[in-house]
């Protein structure tokens, strides 16, 4: 029976990382969620970059977009950070966009060990959880966390995952104190995500820049059938490319030349 | 206003650690509830040891017990180990007690630079947070986890004692996403704490070496009076030593040695 478990922190990564795992990589305020709105607005490729510097490389290349995004702001010099509304536009199609977080882009770098990594959010979390089901392996959900700290919102998402896989009758387990306090905490809030977390660090980092709407969108669910899938060092998104024959071949192909 | 935060992992601890800040070191099950034990037996102070090999310096000294766990289990060579329970005798009276345990030992070692480090865990809650009000600073759970991952019970004393602080009208606040989560889990759980620990990892591992009888004693509270407090490299009993302040006079001192 395939396990469900849960990371608090990128940090914390390498003491649960298991290469024979399904990683899914969150941040949910706001990178992933970003993510996610890019594709389903027709960007072709995400390329997460962990340092600012390497974006610059990117920079003046047709047909790309660069976005960096440092302490809940765009930095200066970029049109593109980390809101989901900023992709909401038909200028992403078929475009890569070069993305930097504060944590995000770092948690995929961190997790890019494991034979699959997909990247999810509330936005896509039908279509992340039917894939996770579909593909049947362990599940690690990596919280971006706020540089490497534990954060809620992240948490709650971990949680909206072990409820779907061990309650839904699709046959996970889990022996990870980390899931069931995630499941436990998520039981609490899904009535209404925004209030519990109306303490929460980043919630208020958000509110004193002025994106509470920012947040309530990246709360709400399934917004996008997208399943941002890492392959080599770019995003693509796997509905629209095979599916889930494309993520399953993948690991095969992973499995003869890195074996 | 002070505040109160809590950090799940020693690993982390570095990106939370504030000097200034009192740390109150929590291994739920079992170090800091057997330390908390022997004091509540007469044991005049505690060395805790992080390796192994550091206890062998010790054996066959007068008046000093040597106790080690790893894994849960009593190393093959000792007679004690971390079950509170081998501390109920008056063996232990004057004794000095050197421990070394698997996660407890190692987390009052990453939390050394601390101005002040206390032991917690359930036993001694009234008494440790009685002692945190009266010296009113800022406090950090520091949650020993298992091998520094994440874990539910050391999560639900950090809950415990944030609910104390935050709610009993005592003028302390949060800015921490894991105070304010591990506030939720123990309202959650507090009502039944050994149910709701059924699944988790640790109670199931001390119930496969049938120590459910430790389990239960460690989940109650206010069994002992004790205040253990690191002076030096030795834990002493505060409650017994001057109280709050000898704690505070430490503080001052260290101040000046160590501006």
């Amino acid at each position: 029976m395939p396990i469900v478990k849960v990371c608090f922190s990128p940090l914390l990564y390498p003491l649960y990382a298991s290469k024979e795992t399904v990683t899914v990589v969150v941040d949910v305020l706001r990178a992933t969620s970003a993510i996610c709105t890019a594709f389903e607005h027709g960007i072709a490729r995400v390329i997460p970059v962990p340092d600012l510097e390497d974006t610059y490389f990117y920079k003046d290349h047709d047909d790309v977009i660069v976005a960096a995004e440092r302490g809940g702001e765009i930095v200066e010099g970029f049109v593109y950070g980390n809101s989901p509304f900023s992709y909401m536009n038909d200028n992403v199609k078929g475009k890569t966009l070069v993305i930097t977080t504060t944590n995000g882009t770092q948690a995929i770098e961190a997790a890019k060990d494991s034979e699959i990594i997909l990247v999810g959010s509330f936005l896509n979390f039908e279509a992340i959880t039917n894939m996770l089901r579909g593909i049947n392996r362990d599940v690690m959900v990596l919280c971006a966390g706020w540089k490497n700290r534990f954060n809620l919102e992240d948490t709650l998402f971990a949680g909206a995952v072990t409820e779907n896989l061990l309650e839904a009758g699709f046959s996970y387990a889990t022996d990870s104190d980390a899931a069931l306090a995630s499941l436990s905490l998520y039981k609490s809030a899904k009535h209404d995500m925004y209030e519990f977390l109306s303490n929460s660090s980043h919630r208020n980092r958000l509110e004193r820049l002025h994106l509470e709407e920012d947040v309530k969108y990246c709360l709400s669910f399934n917004k996008s059938t997208c399943v941002p899938f890492l392959k080599e060092d770019a995003l693509i998104d796997a509905s629209k490319h095979g599916g889930i024959e494309m993520v399953r071949a993948s690991l095969s192909e992973n499995k003869v030349t890195n074996p």
